[in-house]
């Protein structure tokens, strides 16, 4: 692999940093979404991407960004260009299709990044979908391949159904267990309404992402029950208690909230990756941030073409999504929303901006990778 | 239609009936499975069904309380009865296949009896995996099909993985909402694992089951936060209030512990029925115990060979439930569990007993209707 940049030896230590959240002079910038998009393609091809696998990582992050899930977008950067600089991923070679048959096909994503393995994979559930009116695509090797709803809207956008699925490393607890076993294991299908409207949910099958369980535990706040248990076992109010040693709960939480469901749900999004996929699963995935070992995830991607049942599938999604919306809504709220939904509002502000708004921390974070790397950093739209 | 029994008036005034849970005279009572099964299918000829539709019936029943979910077997088949006196549903016919592809099926159900319709879905399901790795049925005009489980499970049995989906009568708001929009629409997922063991996910996604809460208004307890909204959509711990004009929840419960996942979820489950089959969906479906419109439900069929991705399957299937039952207990608790091991417990028990164990008001329930219908009752084991 050619480098074109000088990479610091720090790179090599293994670590992850942590930038403190006290930034106070610097503001918010806004970035074009093509910007964003141009470094993100840089830091890659710098640590040895083909320009083609960098692309198709930073459009991934870049919708995330875009669609407000900042957790997946520019701020994994650098997991990536370690991912690659480590060996835990590479970038000379394309996923290789194993099996197929009229409607299926098992993929092996040769450790590729992601993305590049769930285009593929998706691709193909596309192509069986327009033959066989279902596709149902299942990769193992791969790696952490972005938001989940990456690649179902890829199906929605040309009026079909689809799902994606991906394992991760063990945080959740299973009821009644106080051993981490199952990822987040998110689950997401797209369908599609009239006109650019589409139903778009993206969701981990724990109660929360460990993203707000940090957050309250920087801010010494307390956590709802139901998003996690202490190292007994134990549902625990106390972020800290969730983080050193306990574990995040299944959606629904306790018992008594029907928290074997997410468990269940859970269970079922490893069945669909890594059991299917011959991958890793559950518990022999390596722990999350670790870089010792390859991730091996499996993954799962299914198109639907909605017209070898009935006509008339985007008339029917509208109507259903329209008699939501329009609902009466609870005390006190001002809007019922639908699944994906939160992200158009974020986008729409993003449009009315000209880019993307982020974090100052996440701006200090790409502007010091940038400078690491030796390559220009991100131009904000102000400058 | 050949009615072989007299018909009392009281059939056809469109009431359900109710019985008092204060019967104190009456035992427990163990039935032979058999004889449940000879027993609804008594019922349901009498009122004009073909033996093969009673028979389908009385299988998907007794497998309910096999499995230890009551509210879905004997106890429904007076349901069933009204539907064919009504002509809310028929049996004079079977389901006829509208479309299809090498992996899909698109079924009219004409409908009859939801376990016919159910059991040549999933049949097609089956057919259409052993060919192409993957089958996806949709169903349209169906009726009640009892237990999710009942048709995951016809693929697990022989080594294949199974899905089933129905939507049902609006009983659940979505989040921010007070409307009742969707039903309790169940996901169920069979997989197989070494020998007779299997995972078995058979779950609403509302918080709970309706029951749960009828059950808290009965005994006048309370409910946990997070089960059902009052009438002006905030949450309550009011069983009544749910009851009288309010609405269940999504699994998840309020929005701060991810309750629009379960509304996601239910509306992922609306799509794949509903929606996908062109049938009566969301708040279009007729309400829950109303009997003057047909049902006209969606329900969706999946089966999927694993060895069309990985050999091994039921090995790492076994391996993954095998970590989480061998997992380290949360404090206090005996045995943590795997979807489908609670439902092996019950049917252990009943193994041991020589049948299924009813409550008293189930046994008087089944007299007073075999008594009305004028067909020998169910003998129970122990006379």
């Amino acid at each position: 692999m050619l480098r074109k940049c000088r990479i610091p030896l720090r790179f090599f230590a293994r670590t992850q940093r942590h930038f403190s959240s006290d930034v106070t002079d610097v503001k918010e910038v806004v970035v074009p979404k093509d910007e964003v998009k141009r470094f993100i393609e840089r830091c890659m091809t710098c640590v040895g991407a083909k320009l083609k696998h960098s692309t198709a990582l930073a459009d991934n992050l870049v919708c995330a960004d875009y669609r407000g899930h900042f957790s997946h977008g520019l701020n994994r950067t650098e997991i990536y260009v370690q991912d690659l600089l480590h060996g835990l991923a590479i970038s000379d070679r394309e996923p290789e299709l194993m099996r197929e048959t009229a409607a299926t096909a098992y993929v092996d994503g040769c450790n590729l990044l992601g993305p590049v393995v769930g285009n593929y994979s998706m691709n193909i559930a596309l192509e069986k979908a327009k033959e066989a009116g279902i596709g149902w695509v299942v990769a193992k090797n791969s790696n952490h391949y972005g938001i989940a709803g990456y690649y179902s809207m890829q199906a929605s956008d040309i009026g079909f159904l689809g799902m994606s699925f991906t394992n991760t490393s063990p945080l959740v607890v299973p009821t009644r267990s106080r051993e981490k076993l199952l990822g987040t294991n998110p689950i997401s299908l797209a369908a599609p309404g009239k006109g650019d409207d589409a139903f778009v949910l993206d969701m981990a099958t724990s109660a929360v992402a460990l993203g707000k369980i940090e957050m309250a535990s920087v801010k010494h706040s307390k956590i709802p029950e139901g998003w996690g248990a202490d190292r007994n076992g134990k549902i625990t109010t106390n972020p800290a208690d969730v983080l050193q040693g306990g574990g995040q709960l299944p959606l629904g939480g306790a018992e008594t909230t029907s928290g074997y469901k997410g468990y269940g749900l859970g269970m079922m999004v490893e069945i669909f990756c890594g059991i299917l996929a011959d991958a890793k699963y559950g518990p022999n995935i390596r722990e999350w941030k670790e870089n010792e070992r390859l991730a091996e995830l499996g993954q799962c991607f299914v198109a639907i073409d909605p017209d070898v049942f009935a006509p008339g599938f985007p008339d029917r999604m509208q109507d259903l999504m329209d008699a939501c919306r329009n609902s009466q809504k609870s005390e006190g709220e001002s809007a019922v929303l639908v699944a994906g939904d939160p992200e158009k509002l974020h986008m729409d502000k993003c449009d009315r901006e000209g880019g993307i708004r982020y974090h100052p921390n996440q701006i200090i974070k790409a502007a010091k990778l940038a400078e690491e790397l030796g390559i220009p950093p991100m131009k904000p739209l102000d400058n």
